[in-house]
């Protein structure tokens, strides 16, 4: 069998795989040899290892049965895409060293820019423009050091030499990157590799989790008080833990007073959905904002990486990352004829990974994008309604929003489970998923829904048949459904709801029957 | 044709083609329409627009004729990696996304550091071991931040809040990274987004361009003076000018007196050599230093990206990159039974890049890759001495170093051409590669000499039959030959060889009859 009949037969055939690996830790290094062979081997020899020894500890993410974090998709055409880029290899660090790199990659941003309605000033024939990066966390560190040198230059403006460093080093020290409670831990870590402090903004069920004008203002206003320096802002189109959308228009009216904030809007996920008109209200207020940043690698079917990453003034990249001096710039490379993409990101060198976005754009068209998108979001919506429909059993957290629904097991025996809508959620950072158990809480009847929730989850993945991933929001443990594969349809998603009941009816049977948790028969993930 | 048939063919008859593109800027969009389809296309027609309107405006660095930069090198069991890494599509930040990834990557980077020779410091199985990051840059950022955190972890012990803020702002005003004047410009980058102060050492001909300890103690004795930390330094196994090798033993001996300077050793693209046994004395100090780097994706028949980046306590990476908060750390992810990788890199997401290295090692097999690297050094030591063979027209550089080859144009008048040993190079930063035009110096004979190699490096370069890099060391303009690529024989050195001989005659002949320079025929590069 060739590699591409593997291929194809592995995507035919995914679906009666275990979706989520149940090895043991360091289950691989016992199946390898201590070292390299002296003398090469053939290929038909390697290819078989990979269903004997790769295959069992793979997480099928391509699975219809995988409904955990957020999906990402791979398809044939991005495949593809991804292969010729192999072919093609060279590091391709500025324009010489393939033309084709770094055109494509302007040129399908644009489109892509235009497909999702955004402001115009992100478009690479203004002052703005797209980069393929990584990931939206590389992507947030990018713009976090260009924000935060725009700053410096700036406040230290006129100054020279040992002055300026001087000056630069407790201007630094003031310094500090916002994101809201529900913004992705990757501000976070942002944060930290650009040394700067990072301040984190309450957000409130009531607000359906959403950053608001209000919270924002609070927080600037604290900066403010203790001599704090907010340079930087990270919104969500979409968080993670529920696919909330923070209140745009509102946060640029706050922002008027901080026009040296750099704001940045993460739609890693959430983002795709602008290739329907019935979401492109959602960049209305974008053009007040400096950078935008949506992953095709999520829902827009395009295989890991290929993260879109637009900025409104790209000599703010430049500035900050360029490592040629001023005086050797040109007007040929500031005119934008020429981009030198190493000067918009972190890395030196990058993949051609702009023809994968051409080859699934071209592939799909825009009407198949949307028709992919429309069914998830319709089929999410269903899902959603079938949980309100068992009230007996389930809570939901969130409106309907971008195929995501999240939700609680209600204990049986009345007891109290309410949201603590006050902003008490942990301190500190959090990416919205539940990483170490049952959060902490004062309120009995929380401690109790939260315990079976978790119960609950753990139950289904350590059975395998779907992979969900559950949250901590303000408080309350979550279990997150949501599908965007290509390959899902009702029935798999009929499928993950059946069991979920199932589940949830054992669990709470078993704790009527006197109380027995099931925690230790499951495996720890 | 499919695309295995396209891609084959085109790896049968890359010679063919010109080496290095020559369309204009903004070729591309004029071939491409203002947007995606509306309806998908079929993929036989995609398939025609690479031939018809990538292929113009590639660089094939695959090419045997190109022998510019250094070589980024793809292999057929490579590109299934990648191709296998797309259709296994995880962004696999963490062990359970997807085990294999994880375990695979230990297991090959342990087998990768064995066979180069690495101190046992460097593997998994104690304290230390390797990670694949995107690039050697990349690599360098990531090490550097980690330096700057177990720097100030150690500065500000037992202060908190407000407090240790402060006292965080004052060291880190005052901490610098520190790189040789001939380590690549990556890490002057590096020490922008880490936002730190940067300090090149300077480097002299008369030791080969290598940074010696007497250099590295100067600049640390005038940190010292000036109330400056050096937290960190980059030395270099294979300079990018000319392949020089820092001086470890004497840099070991100097480090002694600075046991908190992080040091890591950039071997990108000659560290690829160490799997042959006569190179492997070069690791013999390597346990004093803390990291090191090498990309497979040069020498080793791996398309790009496969960095290897390898730390000697992974403490370092996590505790600095980790945003799990202390108290949230357990027995089990410490212990090393469990990596979760995005703790040890920036970005969070990550490809199944290990698939291509473990294809390729057992592809290969030991002896494959040093026939592979052996067959250069002999080609390239070869190329040195026809060079030599010719000091009427060439005067080299460097002594033969990994495969590459740096040469002058020697003017015919007998114009004075002397190389500036006393570390007369311009300040700030290089990554040893000309970027604009020739240096400036107060000697007409270098002034002369310059301005020929420079002609005959533009020359060559516009005619497209080979591509070449030029290079500026120590104010004197250079051309670098260097060739590792798998197609590459004596017959493509001889040509290149070949062509370098007549169009230096070319140059010096027209030069001679009434010194007009051919400077305006040539394209700017």
């Amino acid at each position: 069998m060739n590699s591409d009949e593997f291929l194809i037969d592995y995507y035919d055939t995914i679906q009666d795989r275990r979706v989520v690996s149940n090895v043991a830790p360091g289950y691989l290094r016992k199946l390898l040899p201590p070292g390299p062979p002296h003398e090469g081997e053939k290929w038909e020899d390697i290819q078989k290892d990979i269903e004997s020894k790769i295959m069992p500890g793979l997480t099928h993410w391509q699975s219809p049965n995988f409904m955990a974090f957020f999906p990402a998709s791979a398809t044939y055409p991005s495949m593809l895409g991804e292969l010729y880029s192999a072919a093609f290899t060279a590091p391709a660090f500025n324009w010489l060293c393939s033309p084709a790199v770094t055109e494509l990659e302007t040129t399908v941003l644009d489109w892509m820019a235009r497909l999702m309605n955004l402001p115009a000033c992100f478009l690479s024939d203004g002052e703005g423009g797209g980069v393929i990066q990584g990931s939206a966390s590389e992507a947030i560190v990018t713009v976090m050091v260009a924000a935060r040198e725009r700053y410096l230059d700036m406040a230290c403006e006129g100054r020279q030499g040992e002055e300026r460093e001087m000056k630069k080093a407790d201007v630094r020290g003031r310094m500090v990157a916002l994101g809201s409670e529900q913004s992705h831990s990757s501000t976070a870590k942002a944060a930290i590799i650009a040394g700067v402090r990072y301040m984190s903004i309450p957000c409130r069920m009531d607000d359906d989790l959403a950053l608001t004008g209000a919270g924002l203002q609070k927080v600037l206003d604290e900066c403010k008080q203790q001599g704090l320096i907010p340079f930087y802002l990270t919104t969500t189109l979409g968080t993670t833990a529920t696919c909330a959308t923070d209140r745009f228009e509102e946060i640029k009216e706050v922002a008027k007073d901080w026009p040296d904030m750099w704001i940045h809007v993460d739609a890693a996920y959430a983002g795709g959905a602008l290739v329907c008109e019935e979401y492109q209200h959602l960049t209305e207020h974008l053009e007040a904002f400096d950078s935008f940043d949506m992953n095709m690698h999520k829902w827009l079917l395009t295989n890991f990486d290929a993260s879109c990453l637009y900025i409104k003034r790209r000599r703010n990249l430049t500035d900050a990352l360029s490592i040629t001096p001023s005086y050797l710039r040109n007007d040929f490379s500031d005119s934008g004829l020429v981009t030198d993409y190493r000067d918009w990101q972190i890395p030196l060198g990058r993949r051609f990974r702009s023809l994968k976005i051409w080859f699934v754009l071209r592939t799909y068209g825009v009407e198949g994008l949307k028709a992919h998108i429309r069914n998830h979001i319709c089929l999410g919506e269903r899902f959603h309604s079938w949980v309100l429909g068992r009230q007996d059993l389930f809570r939901v957290v969130n409106p309907p929003a971008f195929a995501l629904t999240v939700l609680t097991v209600v204990p049986r025996a009345g007891g109290k489970m309410e949201v603590d809508a006050g902003g008490a959620s942990r301190p500190g950072v959090s990416d919205g998923l539940a990483k170490d158990g049952v959060p902490k809480t004062e309120d009995q009847g929380l401690v109790a829904a939260n315990r079976i929730t978790k119960e609950v989850y753990e139950l289904i993945n350590s059975r395998g048949e779907i992979f969900l991933t559950s949250g901590v929001v303000n408080s309350v443990y979550t279990i997150r459904i949501v599908s965007a594969n290509p390959k899902a349809d009702e029935q798999h998603l009929r499928k993950a709801f059946d069991i979920l009941v199932a589940t949830a009816e054992e669990v709470l049977d078993r704790l009527g029957e006197g109380g027995r948790t099931l925690t230790n028969d499951v495996g720890g993930h």
